[in-house]
């Protein structure tokens, strides 16, 4: 055992932001895990939804979406406004001292316009460093960071950036003080053995067991890149990684992913 | 003189928002002020127009605007979110350490819902409370806030409130520990002895000299919450306070008010 604090980071995605029941008591569970906690968010589906009213179309490479200027503006008015200062206020009536931010905000996070030659995505920003001392001053007030899915490039520039990487690099940034845990919160109860079986959840999943189950091809492909990310941070010094339901933070069925 | 560090409090509105080249040259300007700092900004048209894009009428009220519950939400998504956000980021470009916030944010500023028994206007809330620890930690860590006109209940509701009170009340719950200096940013030079004639500011304004001036009717009636704000927040211990256009912070003309 360590005598670092306890840190958890935790998740969530669409499927919680866009349905208001599960969010408040997803919320509510979240306020009440002891230690130190951070939560990450994705957007759902209100930017789209905004976009469409305003007029403004979703332009697609690949099925990749691209972030244009007018999508970028509208991506920081929903996830970084709406969504995140709505998070944030209903903590704070659940008893946690949550504070919203960008990567922008005392430059939490700092990242790279993404730059491929075949194809522009336009602003997305992969990361480059986390203010990690900041961050720490915050955590030991008691704050509970509220991060959505944007960043900057310390030039002015905001970016989209990939919240399961911010989540990671989050709590890698965080190990050389605290004992981290990351939690991926998601619309299955965990890493599933049989794509089609809910109850199939791996309960544990070794760095070596996945390399047999993807030799296997019995790991589905949407799970891959999730999966390398994690073993990733666990490498990087993150002590614990959940991937399972929002419901996972109170303990339910997961996978607990271990070195 | 005091041995306290200086904190310079600066709010700006709608016309420098408004005016992205005016505004980055705001911004590096305040980005040049030493010491301590904390900006301010209201709206400005993009609520309105992104409102209006969206197909959400504005309600009035005798003039007044009723914040309903689809109006917060673009209220939330403009200012706290793309224009707080570029702001932040723009001030990063500037070398400043700029944090974007609303009063929901570590619960910086608390408010309760206005009520009127004649008329609800809606989700507006009047300050209650300053979370002066956390913003001192804050600014002693060289952290350059940046608040929009968004603050919260405390049990999970964002309201919209005045700019200019919170600017005020920010100066006011920093009085413990800063020398502080609060500056109002407008669209003229400064108070105007004769309001078609911009070049009739007065330099400086004590409480005397106001309430002269205002029994002989000469201040325009607009200013005169303004400057009741200010005298108000003169006699709670801020050091001085400026009125006048955003060149104001490079030290040009300006109405200096004192007690």
């Amino acid at each position: 055992m360590s005598n670092k604090p306890q840190l958890t980071v935790v998740k969530i995605g669409g499927n919680v932001i866009d349905d208001a029941i599960a969010l408040g008591s997803f919320l509510k569970d979240f306020a009440a895990i002891q230690g130190a906690k951070i939560l990450v968010h994705g957007g759902g589906k209100l930017a789209t939804r905004t976009a469409e009213s305003l007029g403004i179309s979703a332009v697609f490479h690949e099925g990749r979406r691209i972030t244009d200027a007018p999508m970028l503006e509208v991506a920081v008015m929903t996830y970084a406004g709406w969504i995140n200062k709505s998070i944030t206020a209903a903590l704070h009536g659940y008893g946690s001292n949550a504070m919203g931010f960008t990567g922008a905000d005392g430059n939490l996070i700092l990242s790279k316009k993404r730059t491929n030659p075949a194809v522009d995505f336009g602003f997305v920003g992969d990361v480059v460093s986390v203010n990690t001392e900041l961050l720490k001053t915050l955590l030991l007030q008691d704050v509970v960071p509220v991060f959505c899915a944007v960043t900057h490039d310390g030039n002015g520039q905001l970016l989209n950036t990939n919240a399961d990487t911010i989540a990671s690099t989050l709590a890698v940034g965080c190990t050389g003080y605290f004992d981290a845990k990351l939690l991926y919160c998601f619309e299955k109860k965990g890493v599933l053995l049989d794509v089609n079986d809910e109850d199939s959840v791996i309960k544990t999943l070794t760095f070596e067991a996945y390399r047999n189950l993807k030799e296997q091809g019995a790991i589905h492909s949407g799970m891959l890149p999730k999966l390398e990310n994690c073993f990733n941070a666990l490498n990087e010094g993150v002590k614990q990684i959940g991937i399972g339901s929002p419901a996972m933070i109170k303990g339910e069925t997961h996978t607990l992913i271990k070195r």
